[in-house]
């Protein structure tokens, strides 16, 4: 099998897995968790999202969050952006890293934004731009890449123009999302390389959320398409709170655990994530659906 | 991807989902179950275990649920057993498929069968060549073929002796078993081209589990191997009781949802699966780790 001898992961935890929690979670805890992950050796870790509270009060302390961010050489902290108002205000936070986000599938953009899908292109545009004249690294992401409604509903066509246009722009990477977690290896092996084919030197993200059980499936074919970057989040957090059964982003801890099995670094301690994880659901009184932290610690026998 | 056009699953969960399974299943629900497997295009189930119900009550009704089979045209019924009276029973009992398992970790052995490895062997050659006078077709399965202790701790010479051993013997399958849900991709790749190799034109099945979330990464690795029969289990039901967090045999429907979306025929109708599924949990009180049958049956946009 021929894979990548490295691969960076992204925490995206505290805002993808965060999000749509009702309990409030202190910011006490929060920079307790992004500390921990740091320490653990997570290299990059989404840490809020600047958005309106009104939609995501969850998201309220950004500010504070990043005010108290562990300073951690190696370590790179990125915000979600939704708007140019968003970019303003992850440049006033002190991040240098902002993620930016736009739908592919025109009803998704209508749906989710509000906006049709050129709107949003201008838009998004507007944010790479400033996100360039603040000295900030833009990484652009495309939602529902693999499917919207069903999988494969997301024209390619749009996806490869997009992608274009925004290489030609000067973003720092690429971020390709299965939102819906429709994505399957074949999928991946075939939207990959076709994206690769047009993002010159752009490095490609894939973040997979495992609705279906299929994301370390979808990591395998991406590592095998020579995608070194992943997005992941704590305990599998994540997952829209309104589908029934939905689960969450790929787990951290088990990614770095195929990782670590096949052979790829990643520099994480995956039982360290784990220790986070149990944290955090024994805060929230919750059980996520990632399999490591559930695990005792040592390897047992069945 | 290189991938085979068909896949034969076999749903172990009726054996060993329902086995540690605490509140005893009435024989009635057990015979509905693989009646509805059966419906939904499952080609092969392993119904029962022929032990002693002093050590799993739960398949103290193995000849009941025998007696009690649905004739359905192209599908196999099969049942495991783990001695020479299990064998004598199965036949008895009116099966023509005889699931036999031995362990391939020495240690492994004397835990959980209080034997040595050579006498499993010596037990296991007498329970083929009885199936063999019986006139029953015997699938071999080895245990922890990906690890005991540790992943990758069980020898692959062991493995493959034992595989030329009982291929010679004249088996109509041989099943490598991932007890552990210890395997990863690579190591699927590995040891199953080395057991190809020895096992001439015998097919190998494949009996993961998801303790780690990487048994349909592993499916993938085993089809692009070649592997084109599988053990699944409705719901994802199954695992050791006694292990936190251990989740069970990779779910049918997952499996059926991935090879679908791959374009690997299985002739099986996953909604179906997942009804069953469903039906089991409302009467266990539980929920076990699959995810297709959690979803809301329509594809929903997250």
């Amino acid at each position: 099998m021929n894979l990548p001898a490295y691969a960076t992961l992204c925490d995206v935890g505290p805002r993808d897995g965060f999000q749509f929690e009702e309990t409030l979670i202190p910011t006490d805890l929060k920079v307790d968790v992004i500390t921990a992950l740091a320490e653990a050796g997570v290299p990059v870790i989404q840490v809020t999202s600047f958005v309106h509270p009104k939609w995501v009060p969850q998201m309220a302390d950004a500010e504070e969050v990043c005010r108290r961010l562990p300073a951690r050489d190696g370590v790179r902290y990125t915000g979600l952006a939704l708007n140019v108002r968003g970019v303003e205000r992850a440049y006033a936070a002190g991040l240098r890293y902002v993620d930016l986000s736009i739908a592919t599938h025109d009803r998704h953009s209508r749906d989710n934004a509000n906006m049709t899908g050129a709107e949003a292109v201008a838009q998004a545009v507007e944010m790479v731009r400033l996100a360039g004249r603040y000295g900030m690294a833009a990484q652009m992401g495309f939602q529902t890449v693999f499917g919207y409604v069903a999988p494969g509903d997301t024209p390619l066509a749009t996806v490869l123009d997009l992608a274009k246009r925004f290489v030609d722009l000067g973003i720092e990477s690429l971020s390709l999302a299965d939102s819906t977690g429709m994505a399957n290896p074949l999928m991946i092996e075939e939207r990959v390389q076709a994206v690769q084919a047009v993002a010159a030197d752009v490095p490609l993200v894939l973040h997979l959320h495992d609705t279906r059980g299929l994301a370390l499936a979808n990591v395998v074919a991406g590592l095998r398409c020579g995608v070194t970057r992943f997005d992941t989040s704590l305990a599998g957090m994540g997952g829209c709170p309104f589908i029934p059964g939905a689960t969450g982003n790929v787990s951290t801890e088990d990614t770095v655990y195929l990782l670590d099995a096949i052979g790829v670094e990643t520099g994480i301690d995956r039982e360290a994530v784990a220790a986070v994880s149990r944290r955090v659901e024994d805060f929230l009184g919750k059980r996520f659906s990632g399999k490591l932290h559930r695990l005792a610690q040592r390897e047992v026998a069945v």
